[in-house]
């Protein structure tokens, strides 16, 4: 699992990596297909997570969009964000830009899956990925629900696909990784990617672990983990309405992860590795990309250094050139002055793939054929210097092609 | 002229537009090859503007990007912006990120057209468009002054031509206008959109009149019409590091156009037509683009209305629509949204071509087949109406296509 899985050299594993592919103890999923998605054959559209041990302990995250869609408030205002215990999610509907009729529908789909699993619906999360603008069919989910409880399974699969919108890549993964007070187990589905997929998308990712967590450690390690992986990858630069994650504690391994422990430490690089891996996949997934990049900038100022490297990562110049594997720095350069305008001269360095190409803001003598094998490579890394220190910003970023524009101009409402 | 320079309805045609095709008296231009293009057969990578009365009024606009192109460098703050009588501009070559030896360079080529033209070299002024990163062939332009100066003529063909990368459209007119006060001529050449040209584009544009203005007019007017016009078009959201805008006014024509006069504003309604319709052109053109948008917003705050504006019409999602003529409204909500982080629920209304799709911030019935319609139209526009009053902001927008992706994917250094 760990060998198919942790891809990228971006990535360090975890250490005493275990091979294992039983997601925790205390966990069943499901996906079904219930018509919110029109298509045929029907497609899994669907999905259930359940943790089965009261006293699940959680934490979430979302995007902080102007136009958050009804299930990520209703998620927010109407849970205990740190004592869910289910997730219901579906695709082909974002249930954004939907007004209070959204939320009725959300709110009808959280009282539905509450009163057949006999939770209470504040440990009942939403969520929800597709089309903006048109209401969630929630009564037809709300009936659904026996059948989505029916469905409950140790497998994954049924869930990970019912959560996918045009994901091609497997985004589900299961780690087992031996903690000095014992073995636990950590699984995560996510899918999409940015707002990348067709109509519309997000990312949604259910993290489970068996391991035991007191709410305090669990928003302290999602929280570090989140801004290091799902923070830090742009497909497009547009951010969604609907982003959402949800990490679930069942406890069920008995392993206790005492806060400021060498477990805590270690949980938390697992952790971390397994977001960071699939935050990578998700770029990697990018709508028909072909390799992705990692932008680092150090300089001065973190607002500063975060904004060079969001401007390098979003700037079709610097992914089309990435897609083409075209060694035009130049494009660099120019994301970069446009970053900060009003402040030329800018003294800058940029290196790719360890060739230097820019010192002091001017072009340096570099060895053409170097860059012209490295940046043909799976993955490229552009390195870019500011003046001062004491600030540094990374971003991943998948590379613009034909495919981009086909999804999205040819998918047709 | 006239017929077929003003295309679009987003442009107010100028009164009293009188047909000709005559450029102001007292310009010569000219266009050669002189190799900085590495191309077989040599193309026309050179050209010169040239106003041979004595006391030419100027004004001039560039970008502001932290990396400044050095001949951007060496004419704001090496020519008198008010006295240029002479613009040598090239393409092929950028000579931005080149540091000391790039200035040196611009220099050169300043001092060689100042010598042959005999003119003091703070009356030159020098632009360039091309590959970012590479050093500017000075010496070898310097030594092709003398055929540049020889090639000068009253017909500018040739140096809108040499002032192209792959401009598809022709960017270049000659207007008469009928002044109260008399008829003058306006012309025009202009290259490129954003930054989207193939290695790197610019725009820049060159303008000429006979009308007679004095310093504060032609910078007052200048600055003006070119918000309204350079200032508001997005083709992939890359500010240049070599944008150029100059106006130079002969006086040759006998008319004083005296401030706030109703001369003024005419003449200022005609260069407003004149640079808003060769923006729209630019946007039309910019690689691959089948279709242009227009997107309004109307609310509170001028940065907010501008940020807004600036997220829609930079949007990837918004743009693959337009390309594909999707009505996929779903894709404006969103670039709402991510334009106010932290604001939901925000209240907006969205219309399209004037179909209401969204009222306060949620999804309403409209007529599906009327907006199917409407967006496969050349020009969409796009209204967005934010809470409160007093500001609003319009951008015009490319849309993004599989040739933009093929041009500057497989471009190669």
């Amino acid at each position: 699992m760990s060998e198919t899985f942790f891809t990228s050299r971006w990535v360090e594993r975890p250490r005493r990596l275990l091979d294992s592919s039983e997601i925790p103890a205390g966990f069943r999923l499901a996906g079904i297909a219930c018509g919110v998605k029109d298509s045929a054959p029907a497609a899994l559209d669907l999905g259930l997570v359940l943790c089965d041990v009261a006293g699940t302990v959680s934490a979430a995250r979302f995007c902080d969009s102007g136009v958050l869609a009804a299930p990520v408030v209703v998620t927010r205002e109407r849970c205990d964000l740190h004592g869910i215990r289910a997730v219901v999610a579906n695709s082909g509907n974002a249930n954004a830009a939907t007004g209070e009729a959204g939320i009725e529908q959300a709110v009808a789909v959280q009282k539905a899956a509450a009163a057949a699993l006999r939770l209470d619906p504040r440990e009942v999360a939403v969520a929800s990925t597709g089309v903006i603008g048109v209401l969630l069919p929630g009564e037809r989910i709300a009936a659904a629900v026996p059948d989505l409880v029916g469905a409950l399974e140790r497998d994954p699969t049924n869930f990970a696909h019912a959560i996918r919108t045009t994901d091609v890549l497997d985004k589900h993964v299961a780690l087992k990784v031996d903690l000095p007070s014992g073995s636990i187990n950590l699984s995560a589905q996510c899918k999409g990617a940015g707002m990348i997929s067709p109509r519309f998308a997000t990312m949604l990712c259910f993290v489970q672990t068996d391991a035991a967590l007191d709410a305090h450690t669990a928003e302290l390690l999602l929280g570090v983990t989140v801004k290091r992986s799902f923070d830090r990858i742009s497909v497009d630069g547009q951010l969604s309405t609907n982003d959402t994650v949800i990490l679930m504690a069942s406890g069920a391994s008995g392993v206790w992860v005492e806060p400021e422990s060498e477990d805590e430490l270690r949980f938390g690089e697992a952790l971390d590795a397994l977001l960071r891996q699939l935050a990578l996949r998700i770029a990697a997934d990018g709508e028909g990309a072909r390799r992705i990049g990692r932008v680092h900038v150090r300089g001065a100022g973190s607002e500063t250094v975060a904004h060079v490297a969001r401007s390098v990562a979003n700037s079709p110049l610097v992914k089309t050139a990435l897609f083409g594997g075209d060694p035009n720095w130049g494009r660099v350069a120019q994301a970069i002055g446009a970053a900060l305008p009003g402040s030329a001269p800018l003294r800058f360095d940029i290196a790719i793939e360890g060739v230097t190409v820019a010192r002091d803001g001017a072009a340096v003598e570099h060895d053409a054929a170097a860059l012209a094998a490295a940046v043909a490579r799976d993955e490229v890394l552009y390195e870019i210097d500011l003046e001062g220190s004491g600030a540094e910003a990374e971003l991943f970023f998948s590379d613009l092609s034909y495919d981009y524009v086909k999804i999205n101009a040819e998918y047709t409402t």
